[in-house]
């Protein structure tokens, strides 16, 4: 199967790696010269310690090799996915399987990854020539896919055929990937477990401790399923690998940039500082404006995305937010995760 | 308010610390007359590090000072449970709070601790003079409650007034008390995360790394929703705190004795070797029988539960237990977690 990686970063170059060990012919696409060099001269990514670029894998400057492609993966940061699908688009073609493992939700539309792929490789095009794009996603640092240890992952759309060929595609042996049909449910996970790995590593950095984290991953979890309910997703999906397994990957590890971010932010660092200590894309902060968005469209109220939010962006003392939010009044829990 | 608590352990000494801090008087009592006159001695618990006994809880070698409390709190391991309810129960009376921290499923009967207490404190007695015991659970290491770290617990009972009751006594100001009426799911979760949590140990021995733990505890969370659903349980608890927010504490930290006993197992010893050097109680290797046993009973698919009888009580190696549990046919998330 010959597979075109768009983007070549952690994440992308791991999926490549690991489709190149299961037998794929893989080119990884950059919009970065200086990007594909280091990654051809040194074969390897400074932050996937120990994993070797087999020399199999290609590399390309020219986006015009997704036309030869059977599969294309789109691996680039949340905010780049809308123009790389642009410039990808009239290169792809009926018949190829889209992949998305971006994870966010754009700003202004509120529109999920998949669904800006979709718009943007689809425009101009007939209803049956129309293509989808299965969204991939779970609790899976790069750094371990690319290790090759075992890691569960979910391949999601509505179009079943679409799901389980990415599915065969990703399978064997190490990466176990289960089929799911709720995409808006498993990428609106995606986007929002970063804000909650943000929040749990602003309370690891005030000193706070695993009590303190796991409340808030749950309460989190909760927060996300409401909004996931109200905007009519498949609540079983927030409690499944790409929902709860994703978040505790996420929040519980030193690997995840948003979970530094937050520990950073916990110990005082304003979030543009973080940002630039972390020096790579701290993808909570760009779900933030969606996340306060769609609660606030939607009327379900989440006060972690809230709190996370007041602490970035109005400067708030994170410490005044999470004793707020552990002395809210005592409820009966059950009856508050039915609520709205 | 007079509370005694039964038993010296981590989880009793850090509870009497927080109740004595909120205003309680406090009497510590276990049937070890050498573990009181250490605590007495030392004003320490040589497992919760950092934190002192203030001089105001009292020690009891003689259960008849239940007679005079408020509140009984058992706090005892799970094997100990009954024979303390047995105890204790002639100088309980009407008008008392009843509360258990311990968690577990005794293996011949398949009965939850609250259920054991209230069995054995109710003999003979009339059915007004009916007393209920209060499960308390949560994600809650005793090192973190000792020291007065934020901590969120749910209070869980049909009583509606009991649960009440628990939840004022215990809540200000770091311990944040949600209440909960469906104590056999707050139990079964309790009890059954304790065996996730070696799994998700032995996982980690064995040396894969987060992406697999992470899979592992979600699935294992969709297991034990399984049971409960069967069972009767509500399946909103499994992903409360007394669920998924214990099990990410137990199965994520190395505080969990389980979780050490699990990475010892993984990395090669036996299960008794490995109790031997945690040197203290493992309570998920207590629960495995009758998890085992509940699982038969209510024709529930528990691969992971079945997968650590089979490395404990086999000797089966623990990387074939693992590959099996990740090379069992692909399927879809969702409808898997919806059969039984």
């Amino acid at each position: 199967m010959k597979t075109v990686i768009l983007g070549g970063g952690t994440w992308g170059v791991a999926m490549a790696i690991h489709l190149n060990r299961i037998g794929h012919e893989v080119v990884i696409w950059s919009a970065l010269q200086s990007e594909l060099d280091t990654l051809a001269e040194s074969h390897a990514h400074p932050n996937l310690k120990g994993a070797v670029i087999p020399r199999e894998i290609g590399f390309a400057a020219d986006i015009r090799c997704c036309s030869e492609a059977d599969m294309v993966v789109f691996a680039v940061p949340s905010v780049f996915v809308r123009t790389t699908a642009e410039r990808a688009a009239p290169y792809l073609h009926c018949g190829q399987l889209l992949v998305d493992l971006a994870k966010g939700i754009e700003p202004d539309t509120y529109m999920t990854m998949s669904q800006i792929i979709e718009e943007q490789v689809n425009l101009g095009r007939d209803d049956r020539d129309r293509m989808h794009c299965v969204a991939l996603s779970g609790p899976t640092h790069a750094e371990e896919v690319a290790l090759n240890l075992p890691t569960a992952i979910v391949s999601a759309s509505p179009d079943v055929q679409a799901r389980n060929a990415v599915m065969q595609a990703f399978s064997p042996p190490t990466l176990r990937v289960y089929t799911a049909n709720d995409v808006l449910g498993v990428e609106l996970c995606g986007a929002l477990k970063n804000i909650m790995a943000l929040a749990a590593g602003i309370c690891c950095g005030i000193g706070y401790g695993d009590n303190a984290k796991a409340a808030l991953i749950t309460r989190g979890m909760a927060e996300m399923a409401r909004l996931g309910r109200a905007m009519g997703c498949d609540e079983r999906t927030f409690w499944g690998l790409t929902g709860v397994g994703d978040l505790i990957v996420t929040a519980t590890s030193l690997h995840s940039r948003n979970n530094r971010a937050g520990m950073l932010i916990g110990q005082g660092m304003s979030a543009a500082e973080a940002v630039k200590s972390v020096g790579m894309v701290v993808e909570g902060l760009h779900a933030l404006p969606a996340a306060v968005g769609l609660a606030n469209r939607y009327g379900v109220d989440m006060p972690i995305v809230m709190g996370v939010r007041e602490i970035v962006e109005d400067g708030a003392d994170p410490k005044d937010i999470v004793i707020r939010l552990m002395t809210r009044e005592s409820k009966n829990e059950a009856l508050d995760s039915q609520s709205k």
